[in-house]
């Protein structure tokens, strides 16, 4: 686990599969739950307490985007922002939210890279398949996310 | 098409296969990517004109999370809001963003019912299986997102 290392000095070839990155926390405030909802996702789960009592879950909870934005912030502080000159994302393969995010729950998100190759249309790139998992104060997962990033392989 | 339509009024059997929802549109304004990457996702492209000019990108674009985050707007006001008791999102199966947003940009996201099934562990909900295509004011795709989602069945 890599925590409060320098910025942008890996490379494609400074990865391995297996290799994790532990991000900081976040807490997730009622606040900024609904204000998110509001403008994203106004389902009646993710904009207030009453509409939420009458609703499937019963319950205030994060909209599954805030969790995901939320943990991209997360995994950029921890992983991406390693990456000289930065990585780019080059899709989602999949996500899944197995457990609700509540208010004042905290969140800390784990990159696991899951395959590392080389890029076979750009020589100068490798591609990494991360998996990142971000975690509640209980150490439950409330969302698992598969991505796919290119990144600059070391000048020979 | 559907567009204007009244509310809650869609059960499991009312969604086909190739049937598609159209959303409003909604502008990309410089402010709000900006303000979206700084919370979510301050990579260089996201934050300012100076930083992105000396990215890989060249240019101000939005984060794919905030291109994600309106298009589950767009696609809630169209085709989520329908269902009698909400859809329950269950997953993402993929996404993609094949062209960047810049500012200024107008987005409509078009939603199409790809697969409908009976679920096997809950007799009261079907199972859509939904592409939700996001397009830019010249009609080019700048999202393409596969997901599931659970939903009532009409009572017998």
């Amino acid at each position: 686990m890599v925590r409060g290392a320098p910025m942008n000095d890996m490379y494609y070839e400074d990865f391995q599969v297996g290799q994790r990155f532990t991000s900081r926390t976040q807490v997730m405030t009622r606040e900024r739950i609904i204000a998110f909802a509001e403008e994203f996702d106004p389902q009646p789960q993710h904009v207030s307490e009453e509409a939420a009592a009458a609703s499937n879950f019963g319950e205030l909870i994060a909209s599954g985007w805030h969790t995901a934005a939320v943990t991209m912030r997360l995994q950029y502080e921890s992983a991406f922002s390693r990456m000289v000159n930065g990585g780019v994302g080059a899709g989602i393969e999949k996500i899944g939210w197995p457990r609700p995010v509540r208010p004042g729950d905290t969140l800390q998100a784990i990159v696991e890279v899951q395959q590392a190759r080389p890029s076979k249309s750009r020589p100068d790139r490798g591609v990494l398949q991360l998996l990142t998992t971000t975690v509640n104060q209980h150490g439950e997962t409330v969302q698992t996310m598969q991505g796919i990033v290119l990144i600059l392989r070391r000048p020979s």
